[in-house]
């Protein structure tokens, strides 16, 4: 088992291959005893036991039985001798080398943890779905479980359209701007928990669209297009789409902003989600729209965790549309806080600092300053922050 | 570029290359003209204008100057031809083909963005020290950045000491346990942004512990060990990290639980982080403790954000210490629920369930059922949930 098993899903149930604790064992440093020997010892009648030995970390120490008017030195977590049946603590004990006098013997029983207190072999740990966590590896491991059957991760096709996008680098004439969603949607894509598979960029030609189309299906678990969803002349998206196989498209254009001219289709058994060309628009409608389809992929429902957080400015929408408003979060001493990122012209500082996104349903009316908000964590690939 | 920069840590600040966006602009589907031609017309007063050509995305359309009299068909996002003061909306037209008729005509000014509206070349868009997401990688690829510099993922060496631990796969003897934390530290501090360096077990022998610890501190930035830093007779942890090199040892002993034992210690000026060897404590450690110190290797405080959740039940814990209570959480309807894992044995529970920490300060009355609760997630590699 590898450390990297953490963020991939369980494709099987995981059962516990052995008890855990694996053997009856010490929960403190002191002696292994009969516990009946030392049930009535305090300070005024100390009992005194010989040392018949010592138990170390890794090691079974003695096997014979311990006798009664017997002690042997344990360590926290060590095993338990045969025939003990009570630990008492190091400090409740005037330790004389070979023999200790027990001052304080009540309760010894509960120093010890029974083999399988934990968990037994055959408990079911882990089921299918499960996302591994960096700690839950840990403890499959600790349950002897060797080997795990996990998921291969989705390749998710990954098209950008547009005559006018230009890489970085490339020198930048007229007319053109540069790329910015091979590189964001990729990044979300990733950290979502898929595999991106990045096209050449896909030329404002039917024929080019098509190709690079049936290529990104036949290569891929889903699609994920950017640009030519919208209704201008030469934003076929949907019509390739549709002939590219059946059931084809389900949805074109939601009721949300920014992201309306979104579309989402099956082709054959594989999900194609057409996003706006809009750098921000396609970033919120892949995760509020594509995420949850894509962890289908997995058998799995979404269930990212809001973040509450104290809204810095007033948000004042046009109440008739359901708004995905752009916040970036800042911790405080008192809490988190969120300021909103609004503005047409504001695309690249959007971009640039939002973490989360504030659902605002539709028939809203403004929120107002000072107002508990929830916002929902943008993807991210890794816990540095 | 790549997508893969996201999740890693700037070293320097980054600049603007070019405007954005690039070129002046129209921001909608429509015809380019001369702003004072259309300003007074309306439906009962149409304008008409020819159509002098086409501006494609991506092209530069006609160059020569637009005159009075005249219009040019533009996409949204397209090249304003030269000439052109405003842009009127494809809808607030008749479109006759080589000519059209403008019925309304006010506020075409506003149809227009200018070069540099949003970023002007030079502005600094990301400083040292910040973490770099999906969407600012496309951000700074939208401004024509192709370079970045960041920061080497520091390598932390792991050292897990203990005779008594088996990797999962190999024979387990009576006294031996499985491997927990090779496998939960290694994936937390993934998910931190560190890349982890695992080392062989160590064994409880003074020597071995020697030159493993010389050997990682000469190969890495920092230094986990676990197991070893308690105050049992063969936990020599803080006397060989204090014989490694000054300043040595800071810390020995925290007042929280779990984790008590914590060592914090500098040799040189690597950080060395001695947790217990209980696989809940050490990860409990390595992330309240552990995490910041490590971050410092970024230049960076930690920011990690809470979130907001609803107890599930009374948390009622000894007031003379510091509690980190590892949670369940839970995305309901109503928010999020956190079960507190409570529980001795319940080692395996909580490496399996645990999702966040509640930090309950020394002196702290019970906490109810139902109150409302900061839970610090335990690190993730991925948002995938």
């Amino acid at each position: 088992m590898s450390p990297l098993a953490a963020a991939r899903v369980l494709a099987e149930e995981v059962r516990a291959v052995e008890d855990v604790p694996p053997f009856t064992r010490s929960s403190v440093d002191g002696f292994a005893v009969r516990a009946q020997d030392v049930r009535a010892a305090d300070d005024r009648n100390p009992v005194r036991l010989s040392v018949a030995g010592e138990v170390l970390m890794g090691g079974r120490g003695p096997t014979t039985e311990l006798q009664s008017g017997e002690a042997v030195r344990v360590p926290t977590g060590g095993w338990l001798p045969p025939g003990a049946t009570g630990v008492v603590k190091k400090e409740d004990c005037r330790d004389l080398g070979s023999a200790i006098e027990v001052l304080d013997g009540e309760g010894s029983e509960e120093h010890i943890t029974q083999r399988g207190a934990d968990v037994r072999a055959g408990d079911v740990l882990r089921r299918r779905g499960d996302v591994l966590t960096a700690a839950s590896v840990g403890m499959l491991s600790g349950a002897g479980v060797a080997d795990l059957l996990v998921f291969v991760t989705p390749k998710v096709g990954l098209l950008v359209t547009g005559d006018e996008i230009v890489s970085p680098g490339a020198p930048l004439r007229d007319g053109e701007v540069r790329d910015i969603n091979s590189l964001s949607l990729a990044g979300a894509l990733r950290a979502m928990g898929f595999e991106p598979q990045a096209y050449e960029r896909v030329p404002d030609r039917r024929d080019a669209f098509e190709r690079a189309l049936a290529r990104a299906l036949s290569e891929c678990d889903a699609v994920v297009i950017s640009g030519g969803s919208s209704v201008g002349e030469r934003d076929y998206t949907p019509e390739i789409v549709a002939a590219a196989g059946k059931p084809g498209v389900i949805v074109h254009g939601v009721r949300a902003k920014p992201g309306r001219p979104t579309m989402l289709a099956i082709v054959g058994q594989k999900p194609v989600i057409g996003l706006p060309g809009n750098p921000v628009s396609a970033l919120v409608m892949l995760e509020t729209l594509g995420k949850p389809i894509l962890l289908r992929l997995y058998d799995k429902d979404s269930t990212t965790l809001p973040i509450r957080a104290r809204l810095q400015q007033r948000i004042n929408l046009e109440p008739d549309i359901e708004h995905l408003v752009p916040v970036r979060l800042e911790r405080t001493d008192a809490g988190v806080d969120a300021t909103p990122l609004l503005g047409t012209s504001a695309q690249m500082h959007i971009l640039g600092f939002a973490d989360a996104l504030v659902d605002v349903p539709a028939g809203s009316g403004p929120i107002e300053a000072g107002t508990l908000i929830d916002a929902i964590p943008l993807s991210h690939t890794s816990s540095l922050r």
